[in-house]
This record gives C-alpha cells, structure tokens and sequence, in this order.
C-alpha cells in the first residue's frame, strides 16, 4: 500500500464502474473505495476488521491500521485490545499493496463484476445479522437487485457425495419453492447444492449461488455453465474480490452468507462431518429456522441430517409444506401479494380462492379435476373460481389446464 | 352372573392352578376370582370399572355393580357420577354370566396360561402408571417372571407393511439391544413387530409380545410359531381371557399396554396413519421417552415416522446407541450389574474397562484387532483387560475372538 489517503477523484478514477446504481458524494465514494482495500486485507469473518471500522469508518480505520503498521501497535483503538491489535496489523500487513486492489477492481470490471457495501440500496439487510462478522463488500455477477429479494428465501445445501435420493429430494424442494416464488439459496458444489439450483432455475424461480472465491473464476470448473445461468436470471454472488482463490477457509465463512442469506437453511443430505453441518451450525447461532431432511439411517448420506434432528434440534423436513412451515409462511402465502382486494373493493380473497390458488402450480398446468381433488371443493365451484381468476389476471389457461401467473 | 358372593373355597376351587406362586390367604383368593369375574365384564380401559374397583375393592365393586343390574343405578357409588354408572351397569349387565367365567378359567388352565393380578410378584409396576386404565389381570403363557424384567424394556413397533429398509433396521435395533440384556416388547404383528421378536429371540435375549386376543390364540395365526417360540424363552401376554377375540378396539387397549410396558417406545416404519402411532400416542401420554426411526421422505412407510418428529417431538433414532440414550442409560450400563467391585476392592470398573465392555457384543465374537478399532484402545491394552476380563468372567473366549458372557 503505497497512498492511504484516499482522495475523492482517485477514489472515483479507481472504482470506475463499480459506484453503485445511484450517485455518491464524495465521502460516498472514499468510504466505497476504503471499503475495497480493507476487502482485500482482511480475510471474510475478521472481526477485529469489521470493528474496527465499524468504530471509525473504513477510511479512519484503514490510516489507523496503516499506522500501526509503521510505527508498531502503540495506540490501539478503543474497543479492540492493543494485543489483538497488533496481531490484527501483523495479518494485514503484508497485504497492504495498492497492486492487488488495483487488480482486483480491473478483473471485476473485465467480468462486469457489480459491487455492493452495505448501505447500497440492493445490499440485503439480513446480513447484518453477522455483526462484526458481516462482509465488507459483495461482488455480483447478475442483477445485484436479485440479493434484496430473498426475504423470505429458502437455503438448500448438502453434501457433494449425494445419493439419487437426496438429489431426487433436492430437486423436488428446490423446484417446488421457487416455482411458488421462494428464491433458492445455494453453494454452486455438486451433489445437493448444484441440484437446487438447477431445479429453481427450471422452474422459472430465483436462485443466488454464493461462491467462496472470486466470481470470476466459477468453482468448481465443472458447474461453469450452470453459475453462469445462474448469474443470467439470478445472482452469483462473493464477499471475496475477483481474483481470490476458495481456500478451506473461504468455504467455511461463504457458509456462514448463505445461513444468514436464507430465511432458513435446509439440509437435503450431509455426511457424518459434512460441511453442510457448518452452515446449519451459521443458521442456528443466526436464530435462523434450521430444517433437515431424513433418509435412511443406514446411509451414510444422512448421517449428518440425522445428527442435525438429533442435536440441533433441526425441524424434519420432508416436503415443500414442511419448509413453508419452517418459514413461517401462511398456507396462502404468495410471493408478491396483489393488491387486488383494496382495488376491486368487492372481491375480497375468500377461503375458496384461497383454496384453489395453493392447489395450482407456477409450474405445472393442472386441469380443473386436479384441482377440484387437490383443494377438496367441487368441481363446478373450481370452475368458476377459476374463470373469476383467470378475468383478473392471477392464473392462466394453458394447452392442458390451469397454472398460476408468475 | 348366578352368584356374586364369592366364597373363598368357591374361589379356590374355581381358580384352581390360577392362583399365582405363593400361597394366598381367603381375602386374597376372593379378590383374585372378583377381578377375574371383573376381567369378563369390563372391556380394556374401561375406567369406570377401574375407579369401582379401586374404590370398593372388587369385590365389593362386583356386589355393587349386581345391584346396580338389578335395582337400576339408584346409589352410584361416590366417585362415579350416577349416569355413568349406570351406563357402565348397562355395558357389564350382559355378560354377568358365570358360565363364560368359568369357560376362560377352563380354557386357560388347558393351555398352561398363567394369571397375574396387580400385587403378584411378578405384576409389572409399570402398568400403575396408566391408573384407572390399568388392566385387571394379565395372562401369561410362557415365564410370567419375565413382565418383571422389564425395567428397562424397548418396545418396538411399525407397520405391518413394513418395507425391507423398515424390517432391516428393526432387526439390527431389536438383535443389538436384547443382545446387549434390554428386553424387547411388541405386539407380534407382521412386519416390524415380528421381525423385532424375531431378531431378539436369535440374538438369545428376551422378548414379550401382548396380544389383543385371549393368549391361547395366536394371531396373527401365520405367527402361531413365532409366538409359540417367544413364549418358550419369554411371555406372551394379553389382559383380555382365553377366549376373547381379538377386536379393533382391544389392538388399541393392547397398544397402550405395549407403551406402558415398555420404558421407551421407538417406531421403526409406519404409514400415515398407523396404528403404531397410537401405541406412541399413549407413550407419549405416559411420558415414556418416544423415539422414531427416520426413512426416505419418498417411502410411505417412513411418512408416520416423520410425523412423529415433527409433531410428537419423538427423538430421531438411527441405531441401538440412540435407543441406549433414549432410556437413559450410561455407556457402560449392563443388564445383571456384578458386585465385583465392592467385591474385589482393588479393582475398580476403570474407564478402560467400560470402553472394552462397550466394544464388545453378547452375541457376535470380536477380535482384539476389531476390539482395539472400536474401542480406541492399543492393541496391547486391549489384550491386557481381555485377560483380566475372561478372568472375572465377565467375557469369554471362543475360536474367533470374545463376547460378553450373558
């Protein structure tokens, strides 16, 4: 690190493209800019980072954690102990260097990278749940609208050793929900994690992958072609800058954005030490609804599923409902409530609209027998609702039946 | 009903080889045949009998409840109100017959069924929990010692249509834990139940099965074996006279008594709407600790398993060990806990020692190389405590290793 004084026009030079959606004053982008050259200092979950600057602000922080660096840890700030202090700026120091952050910001302009910091309108707010924890930036590839949408959403993890059942499940879940406008949450690995996202992309819903290295390099290499789909309709999204690698650690505290992203974290299947497991321990220290899904105990895929209801107190998840029950959404719950009822005046949602619309899918068309079966009411009485439904625009009629307008 | 006064040669004579293992005064003869009478007249559970009886004694509840009959319920004894009463008179009326008394008493002393009322030695304590439901008698074919055995006991119980994964685990648990001297109950229906006596029966523990009919019959009649075999090594059971058939609602009194014997109940498979969700309906009323064996969320067979964590709070239970903790006990915990350390003096039960107990079986031999895997231990130590073990006898030795002496 060469100049730690950020000027407003260098600030404003070195971010280019990535101020944000809306214009910055000048403090805006220093603070903007000092937040990416802490990023590149301090490793995700450092929370002497995270309060030091949340005692001094990004800028102050960094000329403090520069000076401790000259001159020794001589003044320590005050909420942090001059022995943490110190070693604080023995891990920093060596990454004081205006080249990486240089770099980094180049490569996220290449991959037209978009930056958050908190306080941006997209940021979502459920991060600050991580306290001192909280990342500093997010770096996005997608629509960074996508991460102020998942409130409420639904984590799914699990192992990348994952057995056709828990993939079946998996996709089951993942596709049910986000077909009924829950986003998915996820980690982009194989086995559960890929399946989830795959299945909430096949049924039009929204999904975020968060990645525990750089956007710009796809982890694994072999999902390459489904984080960039996700990226297309959705979010891929790191606390870490473009060129990062996804070290052990990185993966540890990427779980801990996906347990605070998700409404509540479900896992399909997990080893005995599943990583998985670190994720469900992220969403219960975050008082977040933790679900589990059981297999059969004589597979070693469940084991840690299993260990989750056993000790965790993880709720059983066996099906979508369950999860919509974990969320603590209404039965009738819908993504993007219509404002139909103050409008019209005299169309209030009866019980049996109700009824009719959590029988239909986003998805899958269904006739008005299956519906008739599926919301327990009479086959003229579906019929008509569903005429009602389809004249205001909440359902449509297809080739083979009737599915609910996204 | 010709004679509801009982006289104590009457009784004797009519009981005959009914009256238990030790000598019995006269009141104890005519409180025995009283119950027996009453064991004709009132169906399982029928508390208001219970409350007669515990409140007169039976025999003065059978004079009040012939009054009753006779005069119409003009003095319903204090407390049971006066319309219960005479509803209850209005039950038991019909078959205040003496000929069908006598025809069970019959019946049972052909087939070598023995008699237990509560007070016997044998006469489980347990069954005192379910008050006023507490069965009258029990009918016994095989050892009626082995209902006092029972503390602690696993019942075990499932679905009828249990699948292979159900029948599988249902094994291991039952084979694992009455191998290892917790004895098994259950209600030697197809599927789990059977598969549960079947597998302690070979690993040589003990099992008791209750039956909703008169014991003399077996039923199902494809378990005739079975039951025949579980009442050679243990005792099958039923509250209801030989004679009785096996009615739908006797299966649900039986259930409770299966939940009442049993110091925890796990249900291995079970579909939506099992009964052997009754069963854990009354362990759970009892407050006996309820544990269910998880499945695919795919298998019908699991669905009642899954119900039962969700919504009964029943622990998740994946083997033999989870069993263990569900009742309670310790690691080292054995069924004939040896005096040998107060004995010795100078041998105290090391941790050492428990880890080789643990690793060792009733009923598979180990080696020392299996015994040093599973018990963490050197191999050289393992060797040690084996010989000091065999030399307490508390283990013995075979041609391919050693197991714990029964």
């Amino acid at each position: 690190m060469t100049a730690f004084e950020i000027t407003p026009a260098g600030a404003r030079a070195a971010l280019g493209g990535l101020l944000g959606s809306g214009p910055l004053d000048d403090d805006a982008v220093v603070r903007r800019h000092a937040l990416v050259v802490w990023n590149t200092l301090a490793e995700p979950g450092d929370s002497t980072a995270g309060e030091l600057i949340a005692e001094l602000g990004p800028e102050d922080a960094l000329r403090e954690a520069a000076r401790g660096g000259r001159e020794g840890a001589t003044r320590a700030p005050r909420s942090i102990g001059g022995a943490e202090f110190a070693r604080a700026v023995a891990r920093w120091r060596p990454r004081m260097d205006d080249t990486v952050v240089a770099a980094s910001i180049a490569a996220a302009r290449r991959h037209r990278v978009r930056l958050l910091v908190a306080g941006d309108p997209e940021w979502p707010a459920q991060l600050n749940d991580l306290g001192p924890h909280a990342p500093l930036c997010l770096w996005v590839r997608g629509e960074p609208g996508a991460l102020a949408r998942l409130n409420p959403s639904v984590a799914i993890v699990g192992a990348r050793a994952a057995t056709g059942y828990g993939e079946h499940v998996a996709m089951e879940l993942a596709a049910e929900l986000a077909g009924r406008g829950i986003p998915i949450v996820s980690g982009a690995a194989y086995g559960i994690d890929g399946m989830a996202h795959r299945a909430a992309l096949s049924a039009g819903g929204l999904t975020v992958a968060l990645l525990a290295g750089g956007v710009e390099r796809p982890y694994p290499s072999g999902h390459a072609d489904l984080i960039d789909r996700i990226a297309q309709s959705g979010a891929v999204v790191s606390e870490v800058p473009c060129g990062s690698s996804p070290t052990k650690w990185r993966f540890l505290m990427r779980n801990r954005l996906i347990a605070a992203l998700g409404s509540a974290t479900v896992v399909v299947e997990a080893g005995w030490r599943s990583g998985s497991l670190n994720t469900a321990g992220h969403a219960a220290a975050l008082s977040r609804p933790l679900g589990a899904v059981p297999g059969p105990v004589t597979s070693a895929a469940s084991a840690g599923c299993h260990r989750l209801l056993r000790e965790f107190d993880a709720q059983c998840v066996t099906g979508a409902e369950d999860v919509r029950e974990l969320l603590g959404l209404e039965p009738q719950w819908r993504p993007h409530p219509s404002d139909l009822d103050a409008e019209s005046g005299g169309h209030p949602r009866t019980d049996d609209r109700a009824r009719i619309r959590d029988a239909l899918s986003t998805r899958t068309w269904r006739d008005a027998e299956d519906l008739a079966r599926r919301s327990g009411m009479a086959h003229a009485e579906v019929e008509a609702l569903l005429g009602l439904l389809q004249l205001e625009g909440e359902i449509e009629r297809g080739p083979v039946g009737w599915r609910l307008s996204l």
